[in-house]
């Protein structure tokens, strides 16, 4: 969970769980959509319910705010423009892309998210890494995923290719939760081990579908 | 629960559960896009939770097929082209439309479920009323409706006259859920009490809005 040097970049608490909430919201948004575009009644099936999971994924982190006393709209509110964007550039153009870009988008993000909580206080850490670390819901994704790549093989070099064009806009996000000055290069060494591992994370979650990253 | 008839006129309980269960599938499908239009934060926070609600409710018909030990896929998929293209037709040119026909249509059909799974053994029947009798989900959407009629009070007549456009609709799916011979008059008598008790229903809950039915 501590990745090198992440945590010693990680932003105040509100700034994190209002992030981390309006990205799950935006993560329900874009599977939902999903659900409406799945090409057989049990694929909607499985997708609802990983919507459903984002979604409970959000409410945890909005409950967060809430015991902090803090308005979780409010929070969330500097998060929407952004996150807004990146949905709307990384959404696909079909539903295996969609799904994909959420296998993409989840795995770097989360393992992103849960190794910036590692400078919290521990009892916090922990209840961050209690609701990012279950893998179930890309798990259900990626059987989606393979069935699909099952039936249709040439869909293979495109969702690889489509992988490789979300990997950069993922990262960018990934870095804007950090605390970082605004100066700072885009190779700072402090970032580096931490990029390359994620990146090396994201490779093995691509070959896991049999796709090269 | 045990309006007039309306449990004489009972489906097998599969039909009856496959129905529900994409009913619920749909709502959620059509309370998501109401999360992507919505106005604010806030109201995406609110929405967002409803559309979890009605996707717990779509999960617990779901589990209801399964322990029956049917596939709930298939048990959906005879109601996926008829509510697919009630959804199409009744979803609304705007988020107050879209809020108001979640409102109007899980109002009529929640009723209309009820009262026919009264035919069905006594634990069964309470273990499906204890899914639709909540109207927490309403109660969130009234007050979102409420608070977007004050801010824009010319709203009221558009929405009172999208409202009423939208019954004729949900009444024909409410009696789609009977298991009635087809050549059942549109104006049997067993279905009139039930019907002038929906209405009365929908009246009432209209009026909750300050809208006329």
């Amino acid at each position: 969970m501590n990745r090198v040097g992440l945590h010693e970049l990680t932003p105040e608490l509100p700034r994190f769980l209002g992030q981390a909430a309006y990205l799950q919201l935006s993560f329900f948004e874009h599977l939902s959509r999903a659900v409406t575009a799945a090409p057989t009644t049990a694929s909607k099936e499985v997708v609802s319910r990983v919507a459903g999971m984002a979604l409970a994924r959000h409410q945890s982190f909005v409950a967060e705010l809430k015991r902090l006393g803090l308005d979780p709209s409010a929070e969330m509110e500097p998060f929407v423009i952004p996150i807004d964007a990146f949905q709307l550039t990384t959404q696909g153009s079909d539903w295996s892309e969609t799904l994909l870009a959420y296998y993409v988008e989840s795995g770097i993000l989360d393992d992103g998210f849960l190794s910036i909580a590692g400078g919290f206080d521990d009892e916090e850490t922990e209840r961050i890494a209690k609701v990012l670390s279950d893998d179930e819901p890309r798990r259900l994704i990626a059987a989606e995923l393979s069935a699909a790549i099952g039936d249709n093989p040439r869909l293979a070099s495109r969702l690889a290719l489509y992988g490789r064009r979300l990997v950069g806009d993922v990262l960018l996000l990934a870095r804007s939760a950090l605390d970082l000055p605004e100066n700072t290069a885009p190779d700072d060494e402090r970032l580096e081990p931490v990029l390359t591992e994620l990146i090396a994370d994201h490779t093995r979650r691509m070959d896991e579908l049999g796709l090269t990253a």
